[in-house]
């Protein structure tokens, strides 16, 4: 069967936009994918967006995201998996590019936070949780997090400060990524004193509040995707190796484990099975750390490191340049941002980019196979893509 | 290629289900499915819903439904495109079919209006609607279609009163359906008298506000469906010959035209060319009959009749029994209901059963090639899907 490749990306600046409207930001983002793919035009559209409904009030968010691209007429449409919202439309679009519906389909996640009180944000952002059995206890997203980091140090006999590592790094990332919303470096002393959210969680373990837009375009088969890239001389395909993506209970009362993550085990299963690669394989990757438990717990999820060790070993400068693989240069959700349906969009676009030497920030070594994963909720919902260099 | 093939469907009777939840709705409609499909477990779920996220402030609304209905750990995510969404989680649905993806697909729709208060659920529905262009001006959805039921009537001259068919038909049908949600009958007189809504849409023009889940369960193969169906004992296959969706702007001040939708044409050319068919072919259809408007200019925008005609053919008798086609025979949105992201499902199920002979309601003149329509916003999005009976 026909492979499918990444032919195009494109992404915003991720900040406080106060004066840019959703889409305006989707519409830049589309514009520069057009441009990276030589001017070709989509004839699909998946977006990504968890908080239209709520803080836009705006449904028919496809449609509009289409129209105000340049594209009406498309098919078009939202797909909604909390902060996992991107890879779930990653894997839609890529099962409409393989299926032959479209020729050419663009991946968009677009998110627009900033625009209300940040009550209002948190409020919105804990529907990623289960409204009927936790919501209604009172509980936010970051309280619910707190829990999992916890757990994790009392099972593991870890100290606050051994997790402030992934922030300090993250911002270092960020600071040479110019599409990154935190672009100031941290210390650990920084991370330790910033102020508690939710105990043990504290404000520079979080990712912040942010708005942005990014899209990929997808095509099937490699003779159409050569075709596409040489035409703006470029001489590396991307193509789209496996893609997983698994769910669990929503409320975190019921899983079988709140430290591995089945649903990224899941994903990254049929991700690795599709690619036939497994994690020792893996050259570069973009995890989905919201928190900074949450970037350690999926590090463990997809094999990178026994559970319990990752906080130890990325203390030990594990996972940073020249480590196999090397984990989120972008800045991760901690510093390039988390404008939450469109993050699991800007980790393809980055992890191309990485793929093809033309990321505009910290550079990976080299990499051949990358890897994204994106999370919605607790792990409710997870998405693994591999991606393969090819020339 | 592989055809994609409905082997199982499932739903709920629509009512102002007070007592019951999103997900005790859709549990239901799984099992129904599962039931019907000889015991086939899906291992990929679409929910198409447009309100979660605001009515019951829930979101990771794919996920939740997966793990109610039995499925925990599959892939499973939310599609919105307003009152389109079924139509369009079929679309996606179908892709991940046809791509190999995932083996059994279950294309789910659930909408649960009925614990707020009618205030909270008509600005909820106008979320359909440009937000900062349309919304903003105070218009709620009755009154953009009503602006299209004015403009008809100006253009081509009708009275109210010949629009008011459509109820009666709608209702007439519905009282056969044990699961619509109007059973009453109505009568001409009822309906002209019935209260303004939005001039010159009445009460009994709208279809109702109601709670409803529906599934239908995606296989590819001839092959494999054939092994499903006759493992119940079941002699017909129904093929999805052809499935179609395309958009428009979401404002409507954008359009070409009001009158045909160009959204649904072009979703039907789609699915027309896609099927190797006409509208000529077409034996029996479930069109969007969100008001009585709705209804006519979708079967103008269908091909069914020129532009300007239908009303005055409805009222001569044509899409009745033994018509060419017949039109709606579950009671449509009118009358069987509108639990709005299920409503594509619904229809998707009710001419699967009509094709198979076993509907439980008014029955269709021994149908073979059916085609369902939804739409999202007034035709801001639109789905057409065409079914095909074979021995």
């Amino acid at each position: 069967m026909d492979g499918v490749y990444v032919v195009g990306v494109g992404f915003t600046k991720i900040d406080r936009l106060f004066e840019r409207s959703a889409r305006d930001l989707f519409a830049e983002a589309m514009a520069k994918a057009i441009e990276d793919a030589g001017g070709l035009k989509p004839n699909a559209l998946v977006v990504g967006n968890m908080t239209s409904s709520v803080l836009m009030e705006q449904d028919s968010l496809g449609a509009l995201m289409a129209d105000y691209s340049g594209l009406r007429g498309v098919p078009a449409f939202k797909v909604e998996a909390a902060c996992g919202s991107g890879g779930a439309a990653f894997y839609t679009g890529y099962a409409i590019a393989k299926s032959g519906l479209a020729e050419v389909v663009a991946v968009g996640g677009v998110e627009k936070l900033t625009e209300m009180p940040t009550e209002s944000v948190t409020k919105a952002l804990a529907q990623a949780a289960d409204a009927d059995y936790e919501l209604i206890h009172g509980i936010s997203f970051t309280g619910l997090n707190a829990m999992v980091m916890r757990l994790y140090m009392n099972k593991y006999g870890y100290m606050y400060e051994d997790f402030a590592h992934w922030p300090v790094r993250m911002h270092e990332y960020g600071s040479f990524n110019p599409y990154a919303q935190l672009r100031n470096r941290v210390t650990i002393e920084q991370v330790v004193k910033s102020q508690v959210i939710a105990d043990p969680i504290k404000l520079l373990d979080c990712s912040p509040i942010g708005d942005g837009a990014a899209v990929v375009l997808l095509v099937r088969g490699e003779e159409r995707a050569r075709e596409v890239v040489s035409s703006i001389g470029r001489d590396v395909l991307i193509e789209v190796a496996g893609v997983g993506l698994a769910t669990d209970s929503v409320d975190i009362a019921s899983r079988r484990s709140l430290l591995t993550l089945d649903s990224v085990k899941l994903a990254a299963q049929q991700a690795y099975s599709m690619a036939g690669v497994n994690s020792r394989i893996i050259d570069y990757v973009e995890v989905h750390d919201a928190f900074s438990i949450t970037g350690y717990v999926s590090l463990e999820s997809l094999g990178f490191s026994d559970e319990g060790k990752s906080v130890k070993e990325w203390m030990e400068g594990r996972f940073a340049k020249g480590s196999k693989p090397e984990v989120n240069f972008s800045g991760g959700l901690k510093a390039r941002g988390h404008p939450v349906g469109a993050t699991g969009v800007y980790q393809v676009a980055e992890v191309v980019m990485q793929l093809r030497g033309d990321f505009p920030g910290y550079r990976a070594s080299d990499p051949e196979v990358g890897l994204t994963q994106n999370i919605g909720g607790v792990g409710t919902i997870s998405s693994v893509i591999v991606l393969r260099r090819r020339r």
